[in-house]
């Protein structure tokens, strides 16, 4: 059986140009880009190279990007490298766990802002939690499980205009949709590369020149002091080509289709979260009466990968604390199902998916209504 | 110009089994192990067969297996992860940055037992270092710039009648010389893929089933809760095949060839740390009256990438903490020269880079008598 592949938030296959770059430098540049010799400088020119082509992306100068294994770690070391005991930070409720456990283990005040039933984080909130003591707000560009994008050029003002150093997860916004580091005003932003067509293992944070960053490993002085250990230069060089050449603009018209698709043909299927202010790829769709789970399983036995909920909390029985924090009941969480599409998505496989859900709802409430009957 | 990599222990080539399975992996396995459907599924299978792999090579359980980014976030999860404040942490001075500086780090008091002149740690020391409030014991397997394999197992049951937890970093011993965990005795096990011919920005921690780690990120569930992020799955698998085909025995010889080959033709050139108890690719070798670093360029200027320090300190003027611990003087210490081969280097290449080695070496001395004449 074929599979279709509809879960890209949580992981994107590799694109084409990110692979080529990355069997390339594999192949071709094994130095450590430390070493002062031929093989090391060579490793050190694809790294800088690499650096340069995520700065471009972003809008930022290549030493303000400092390569990491990912958004989970450049999510920590923006929070445990800005914030001290005695501090007060502030973020919002629908953060992903990367920045919401990180909140929670770094021993200080947090304040956590609500977002609307649209998935949407009120800047004025934001400026009604600031203290004199807030050293770090922290709210995600777009959200992983909603696909809503945040206002962060405006919240982003509220805390510098206090004081306060500004950190944006941009995992699920870098590659889908303009990020200009500066027309945002961030002084911290994190990015991944699986997300985009690059591999897993490599992300990378944005550190706006001047930001006070402690390093929370400690050994060799590689990222000039801000993250030691080799650098993983094929992960880096394939990140780069991907902030290059993501283009994901396309993917919006394939999730529209999708979208008002399952909506006219299913009854009880509405959105969850704002419909204008999202990044192209994502749908979250809730099927009243519906178990996600259950209708996640049936689309896989159909041959279609979805998600209800986030993969890094999948096999948790609680249901989408971003869905619960925007107000739906557990029961309507428990009855939603993500779609994140892909550059390599097709109109077939979109019309195939519509289908597919739709067969797959009839059958699960075929069952719901007899399980009665036999009970 | 070909160029002829003797430089092994800052980074190796990849394998040509770690690539095959590697691009095996990035073209049909993209799925994140956390998903539960079938993309999901495959991507965890994946990961769960390299952790068997890695556990395997290590005498280990598969569940012992942490997988991190690489050598040094092993180390610090293995620090900063057991030691809590107010304890105390013994450790040596011929330590890899990466557990010196973490320990440096700390906030607690630290001792540090001196290696002899051959580069060995005496176990002795280590007892008579141990205080009440020992947590944590952590002496490198095989040392990065001398090679030097430390009695591990020794020291490994002194912390542990102590009531100590025991680390030791085998990023340059694993997959190198026979490692068993339970022969070692040791609780915390540091490996790096790209030392054994796995890709860079893979790693693991290998721990003992009961140690109370803590995690030093924050985020989603991956690994047991002992390492948060989404699953680097091809650079497991590749470790996982490195793991289960690394064979360094033969570069014994090869080494033993270079070093006898050298210490023969040059005068004043002698060995650095002991000889026996060694890796089988390292030798560390000093050229008296030579500026290791002016060597370093001569031989790569014909070729031959060296190295006059582990990669991660280069560009310091400071000369090598290990050599200078070991008792050489500093402009000892400077003179020294690491070389570290690998399973792909031949016997012609080690005696073209003896060639070298005694070439250079003539004309810096040649230079550096003739200095005085013009000055």
């Amino acid at each position: 059986m074929r599979h279709f592949y509809f879960d890209h938030n949580a992981t994107a296959p590799l694109s084409a140009a990110a692979r080529a770059s990355l069997v390339a430098c594999l192949d071709e540049v094994y130095g450590n880009a430390s070493s002062i010799h031929h093989f090391g400088q060579a490793a050190k020119q694809k790294l800088e190279m690499a650096r340069r082509q995520v700065a471009a992306r972003l809008g930022a100068k290549p030493k303000e990007i400092v390569f990491v294994s990912g958004g989970t770690e450049a999510d920590n070391l923006a929070l445990r490298g800005i914030v001290a005991p005695g501090q007060h930070v502030v973020t919002s409720t629908i953060e992903h766990p990367a920045v919401l456990n990180t909140c929670a283990a770094l021993g200080v005040d947090v304040t956590y802002v609500a977002a609307d039933s649209s998935g949407l984080v009120d800047p004025g909130d934001v400026a009604r939690a600031l203290r004199p003591n807030t050293a770090l707000v922290s709210v995600i560009h777009a959200n992983n499980e909603l696909g809503t994008v945040q206002p962060i050029a405006e919240i982003a003002r509220i805390a510098r205009d206090a004081g306060a150093y500004f950190h944006s997860d941009g995992v699920q916004a870098f590659g889908k949709i303009p990020v200009d580091v500066n027309a945002l005003g961030v002084d911290l932003y994190s990015i991944s590369g699986h997300k985009i067509g690059a591999p897993k293992g490599i992300g990378a944070l944005y550190v706006r020149e001047g930001t006070p960053l402690r390093a929370i490993a400690s050994g060799g002085h590689h990222e000039r002091e801000r993250r030691p250990g080799t650098e993983n230069v094929p992960g880096a060089v394939a990140l780069g080509i991907a902030a290059e050449t993501a283009d994901w603009t396309s993917v919006a018209a394939l999730r529209d289709r999708l979208e008002s698709g399952i909506l006219a043909r299913i009854a009880s299927a509405s959105l969850n979260g704002a419909r204008a202010e999202r990044i192209p790829n994502t749908s979250n769709i809730r099927f009243d009466a519906i178990e996600g789970e259950a209708l996640l399983i049936s689309l896989d036995l159909r041959g279609f990968a979805v998600s209800s909920g986030a993969a890094c909390s999948s096999g948790a029985v609680e249901p989408s604390h971003v869905l619960i924090a925007i107000g739906l009941t557990r029961e309507q969480a428990r009855s939603s199902i993500r779609f994140s599409l892909g550059p390599e998505n097709t109109e077939e496989q979109v019309d195939a998916l519509i289908e597919a859900v739709a067969d797959s709802v009839r059958h699960l409430r075929r069952i719901s209504t007899e399980v009665p009957a036999h009970a």
